[in-house]
């Protein structure tokens, strides 16, 4: 069984790997978030990339480490790029993200994320409601799969997604990170509360986002639960360090961009979390 | 008849009470600024979603209090996207922003923007040449619907588009913000001019686009006129207060957010206004 | 023979135009970076306009001084969009920048770039393996185009691709700028070093899209060869400078915009660089 102090040493080689490599993670996302998204890889040492067709899904996935997939603002081409996407991916064994924005809303949406369930995706991000609903859609929990959402806003607690994404990490053999307040990491054995972070994150669109891109770069260099929580580890401590120096919303997006490039290793393995084996 | 101090009552009303529940106002929206717009939306206490499919844009009608239609940047998908989800609104009467972004360029564009005359939008907010072009266009005033934009740009004054704004609120029976560099909210029959704002808002992409979405924010929580005036009041505050501390259009974008989000509902009602019924 | 003075007359004289006149460079451009493009032209005093759609190609290069295209993110409707906007671009004469991003990967992109070889743009910006590619893929170099592209990157030097410009140039009887740490501009007669920028250009996504947007601005003012230059020294000078008041990307990006709007004419044409008459 690992330990807190084993959990860090694999979250300080990840962050660094990252920043030796720099290794490409690309992504197939929204259109809202998609610099930021971009922006928050390189700002950890990764490189991006991103694309709409369905060859350029596959080629991006094959030059790629690890890849972001986003089903926010769907346009029609996603209807073939994400699955196509989706199975390259777990045939070669390529770690992935999924993001469900807003799952529950819309045909495409949904009929997407049941066509990628049998690809398990290495790491599922999501707010609470989109994991209760995700687990639900893939008929993991008792629930059925309606939207519980609103737009793309949560109306859950992380607490009482917990299992829902016991059940997606069962099924996907991966990582599941449910974002709020307090933070929430599994891979079904496994367990991690990540503390800190800032308000300012709900006043900018994107922090859930982009903090998936940023796991699927770390994926590329650890376990999904490792990459999950040192994403995790890495936006609660740039979040809180730059909440000190913002003024609002507006600045401190560009401090929180500066303060991931920042984040050190030791710092991100440091930031508090809790740590349990199932 | 409302005098200039129970508009300014109605102003407080609505920052606040946007403050409070926290509006959801959907999009559809153009890819250059649609990042500006959801965070300027969160910036003043609203919540933001986009979208591009048919289904999605009624969907998010559906899960909105108000919704931001922006014609920029149009993609196929929007011919069915736009009708479908403006007319959805009209039926359940939930009111909604038109964008005419580059009125008279492209046929798509020209055919959208005929086709939802008939829903009636609740508040247009564009550029003088954008609002004279799309009130010949819908035969409100004697000139023909021909492009008088340049790109995304005016060329006609504030003062110039008057009568075009009313015909437009006399036929919607909402209201008509004309931005410029003071800006002109009518409903038909009061008048309001919003002075303020920065040399700094034309040197940036979306200043205009995120004024509309936060319009419909605003429209959540009062009358067509009264959301247009306080969108445009805010705005005209929040981006004189960031202008005193940025070096140039770069840090004007992060600093005009921070103010949008500190502004007080006191502040934007005292923010300088005329104030005239017809 | 054009002097060096000479040159940095002609660089003085673009930038003080452009200021005057505010031209319009009309875009068709990838969404990672759209808004970055569009603000970095706005910083230089230009006028932005992006679109997706045939007709509306065809209109913002009607309406426009100089049109920047740039083959990131495709979506399908680009596989008409493209050609006839450039076909259109050339047969009127009007300058435009190809930008071809990750040329080599995926079908649409290599059919594209294959067809708008005959329009031959005015300028051509790329990284250096972009260049490299594109020349084989034009068949103007003894090396075939397979893509020696990493997702967006390069993995070739500046110095690697000075025969591939060449052979660029001299097809397209315009110019050809190769970006990296020293940043290479030819118009296969006359070459150009320039010198200065920032290593966080490299952390920033679109930091070469924004050049390439830039380039077009200065191309509505200038020769080819010229605009390459006074967009890639004026990249230069602003980079260095806002170095050194960041600390770290995030920042870097917003101060990076001030200085490329507060950047004089004079200072621009004085940042360091070689120029050579072949």
């Amino acid at each position: 069984m690992a330990g807190k102090k084993e959990i860090q040493e694999q979250i300080i080689c990840a962050v660094e790997k990252v920043k030796e490599t720099n290794p490409l993670a690309g992504s197939i996302t929204n259109t809202v978030t998609i610099n930021f998204v971009a922006n928050a890889q390189l700002a950890v040492g990764g490189s991006a990339a991103m694309v709409y067709l369905p060859d350029e899904g596959e080629g991006i996935a094959q030059a790629s480490k690890a890849v972001y997939i986003n089903v926010g603002t769907l346009l029609p081409v996603y209807g073939e790029t994400v699955p196509r996407t989706a199975k390259f991916l777990h045939e070669s064994g390529k770690p992935w993200v999924l993001d469900p924005v807003a799952v529950g809303m819309g045909n495409l949406r949904t009929k997407l994320l049941k066509q990628i369930k049998e690809y398990k995706p290495s790491i599922i991000r999501g707010n609470a409601s989109e994991i209760i609903t995700l687990a639900g859609l893939w008929e993991l929990t008792g629930s059925a799969g309606q939207q519980r959402v609103r737009g793309v806003d949560t109306t859950d607690s992380v607490e009482s997604a917990k299992a829902a994404a016991a059940a997606l990490a069962g099924w996907t053999g991966g990582a599941v990170a449910v974002s709020g307040k307090t933070d929430f990491i599994t891979d079904g054995s496994a367990c991690a509360l990540s503390y800190g972070g800032s308000p300012y994150l709900q006043m900018i669109t994107g922090s859930g986002c982009s903090l998936g891109g940023v796991a699927a770069v770390y994926a590329s260099a650890s376990s999904p639960f490792i990459a999950a929580l040192t994403a995790t580890a890495a936006f609660n401590l740039a979040a809180s360090r730059a909440e000190k120096k913002a003024n609002g919303p507006g600045t401190f997006q560009p401090l929180f961009l500066d303060e991931l490039h920042l984040a050190a290793a030791n710092d991100i393995a440091a930031n508090k979390f809790e740590f349990e084996e199932v």
